[in-house]
């Protein structure tokens, strides 16, 4: 298989007599995950038909592949919100520089990253607009607007849209681009528990998108003062671990952004005594970059690997004819696999394309993650039965036609949760308890993703990243988790020497 | 009530003193659909919370009453182009110059309304970078890229999306905005007459949005050459009519683009005799202007009117209780009734605010055109019933509490197909055959839509829009109906008195 044989490239020339044939049939990776992370990245989420590159640097093309992930996330969130009686709404896509401007902090955080148009047709714009980095400024003014008495809170909207931070560090398909897909909410209340209560339901969904839908595991937690939302009171996230590189990913966010924004907006109601007072909000979102995770954790040399949870197909049928065999028979059976597999809600799809052979269709389909392979060929024809086969580990299992739904199903099933059981000791094994400065940076050089106890003070985050600079990227502060180990009476902090007051995990992160 | 009050309004000073009411209380229209057709519009789509206006010019907030609809709209269009095996993607908002004006006639046709980014934080770009204002030309590089022969196709994508076309004529919300939503399929077949086909399909998907769900009819026809996309072989749509204005628009466009674009881009396959073909492709979009025809068609002076099947609500549930009524028992009847009402899939709410009358109540709901009111008094709690009123029409039903879910049912299906009804007679009294030109002139002046026979010459198309410029907007053709009237031998263009070869609507448009 094109996969394995990437291992055994020998010298240059052959290496590059084998690119050509894999240019040729398009299959099979030239980057090892193990060896070369960056590239076998880039490899695969073109190789599986997921990305194109585009022609404008830090933006990238969704396939279908890629958008039916995105989809299904959907129809799993967007009925949750609505339980919460959250309604979707569409602000628009441009900013006006006053508006932008209006909460220091914030803007800060974003300013370097907007773009504007000045522009339209040859004609320059009057005042130059700018494009949404993210929509708080873009809706505030507006619940100040619709806000006027306690009855009118809370106001809970989301919006499914693109965003667009212009930025020049490192662009990478779904992890760090251009423009990106994403939901963010924007709620209002009349008090911080009502929204200190929902900042956590939220944080609680994007847990689920992550290890329910990616079998990714991640860790709730709060973000420190200096990694925290610009402006906000607190930041919540999920966070995820890439072992191979050591780096955290924020997975997803979900923000209490106090009264903050309230107080730039003018954002009062008048409450049930008849008082003036100020809302409590939260904004929330996650992106397109869950799809860039679940690569990062799942991929392996032979390409994309799909939970079945979130597989556009979940199985693939492939016919398996030799030349004297009843090839029709084989091609029946095939067709009336798929057909009861779907009857029973599972998305199965056959690939009877005539020009490849059976090989070149299992290298394609492990490419693109398929969950499970099932092939028909003569004897399994004549036994009545058919052979699966795992995406996630290579195991085969002979499933007899009279159990195929029920056996599936169960297949199904354990991929996905051996999928995160894999994914979580991996990840759990990359996680390094320090107490001190030394095992620390050890710990970072060993890409360890670290917890540590620390004196939670800003200026000790700050000199962290000072200390740890240098061509890896700085270590920072990924989150302090809600499952905080004990910390015993006098624990000391691992970078200021100072009484600890929580544990944190660190590291360096995407 | 609120609506029919504004008809009386007398002396200035009155007016004045009811605005301020109005304003208070934020119910009524202060302007009549048949009086002030602009402001009376403007009204309705804020007053009935789908539309805030936004501090950019020619950008509108979708707020969820407008966006529950687009969502509905939505929930059907996309499962039918999926049955169609068109999957869903997603491409880049941004263009690079070099690639938007590769096609001439296209880039001619949008050039003025391209918004340019220039700019990213405080630093210029190297090349500006244009905003899609469709994405003919972001796509079909990749086109060409991804079709090698003809197992590539048909290539069959679509994305919802944004897009923005700075336009500076008369901004209206959904109806001419600088950015909105829509869905733009793209598609790439072997042979001209599958695109063809499919031209077809799309459009019938386009005519039942309109018919089906927003209950308002449209002529399916071709667009003349002057008319069509630009860069297009030939361009179908479906064309509604205001009759308040007297002016066609365009509802949705079903395009087939022919091999023009295939050219530019080299978009080329190996056919199945190995020879060398170039592909066929259309395009077609509709967009969150139907939501603007809807309601240029059904509103009236209270309000906005909803068919029932694009209704978030259909059935508001308004308890009217009396002093010395049971007004628990009242509450528990509205509550009982929109349980069963929602087990039995119809979107029931109700309304237990106290601090609105039920009068007011009354009033707010019709402004945001809701169906369907029930509502329960204690004299319906005794006789073990509900009054139902229609928006529509204003009838008022009694229905016996064991016939609710069937009534309602029946109920909705008639206002559905009584507004379509309704709005195709209006439609139908609107049109007028004419065959001379003072016939036309005159025509044209009681803001007819007009169906003409035509030479379907360019030039004299040019020459009725010059001859009729004016104040109001030159005329133009809407479309060529499919469904053409029959053409006797030696009929004459109406416009040119040459031979016409078919007959086609004209009239004013958006």
């Amino acid at each position: 298989m094109a996969g394995s044989e990437a291992k055994n490239s020998g010298s240059k020339q052959s290496g590059a007599k084998k690119k050509e044939v894999k240019k040729e049939t398009g299959l099979g990776l030239t980057n090892r995950k193990a060896d070369n992370f960056g590239e076998w990245y880039s490899e695969v989420v073109v190789n599986s038909e997921m990305i194109e590159y585009y022609d404008i640097s830090g933006c990238y093309i969704l396939r279908p592949w890629a958008m039916a992930i995105w989809e299904i996330m959907q129809g799993f969130f967007d009925p949750e919100i609505k339980k919460m009686k959250i309604k979707n709404c569409y602000f628009p896509l441009f900013v006006s520089p006053g508006v932008l401007e209006k909460e220091k902090e914030h803007v800060e955080g974003f300013a370097p990253e907007v773009a504007w148009v000045t522009k339209s047709g040859k004609t320059d714009l009057e005042i130059p607009i700018a494009i949404r980095p993210t929509s708080e400024t873009v809706m505030y003014p507006y619940y100040s607007k619709w806000i006027r008495g306690h009855r009118d809170l809370p106001l809970k909207l989301n919006q499914w849209c693109n965003v667009v931070r212009w930025e020049f560090s490192n662009p990478t398909p779904f992890i760090r681009s251009r423009e990106f897909l994403w939901q963010e909410g924007h709620t209002a209340f009349a008090t911080k528990e009502e929204a200190d209560v929902e900042v956590l339901e939220i944080l609680e969904l994007y847990r689920r998108i992550y290890e329910e839908f990616l079998a990714v595991p991640v860790i709730k937690g709060k973000k420190s003062e200096m990694e925290k939302f610009a402006g906000g009171l607190y930041t919540t996230s999920v966070e995820a671990f890439i072992p191979n590189t050591g780096r955290g990913v924020q997975g997803a966010t979900s923000h209490c952004l106090g009264q903050n924004f309230a107080k730039m907006f003018e954002i009062n109601f008048e409450n049930e005594k008849g008082e003036k007072a100020m809302v409590w909000q939260n904004s929330w979102a996650y992106s397109t970059r869950t799809i860039g995770v679940m690569v990062m954790v799942h991929g392996d040399d032979k390409g994309l690997v799909l939970p079945p949870k979130v597989a556009s197909v979940q199985v693939i049928v492939i016919p398996v004819p030799y030349k004297d065999a009843d090839t029709q028979g084989i091609i029946d059976a095939c067709t009336a696999t798929v057909n009861t597999l779907c009857e029973a809600g599972i998305r199965a799809e056959s690939d009877f394309r005539d020009n490849y052979s059976p090989g070149w269709k299992y290298s394609h389909w492990e490419m693109k993650g398929v969950p499970l392979r099932i092939e028909i060929g003569p004897k399994d024809l004549a036994k009545k039965q058919a052979r699966a086969a795992r995406r996630d580990n290579g195991a085969k299992i002979d499933i007899a036609n009279d159990n195929l739904v029920d056996e599936v199903k169960k297949l199904l099933d354990t991929v996905q949760q051996n999928l995160f059981d894999v994914a979580k000791q991996k990840r759990d094994e990359c996680i390094e308890v320090v107490h001190t400065w030394d095992e620390f940076v050890q710990a970072l050089n060993q890409r360890k993703m670290i917890l540590a106890p620390w004196c939670d003070e800003e200026a000790v985050e700050a000199d962290v990243k000072a200390r740890t600079k240098g061509e890896m990227g700085a270590a920072k502060t990924l989150c302090s988790p809600f499952d905080q180990p004990e910390l015993p009476e006098g624990t000391k902090c691992f970078a200021s020497e100072k009484p600890a007051k929580k544990w944190s995990y660190w590291g360096r992160s995407y």
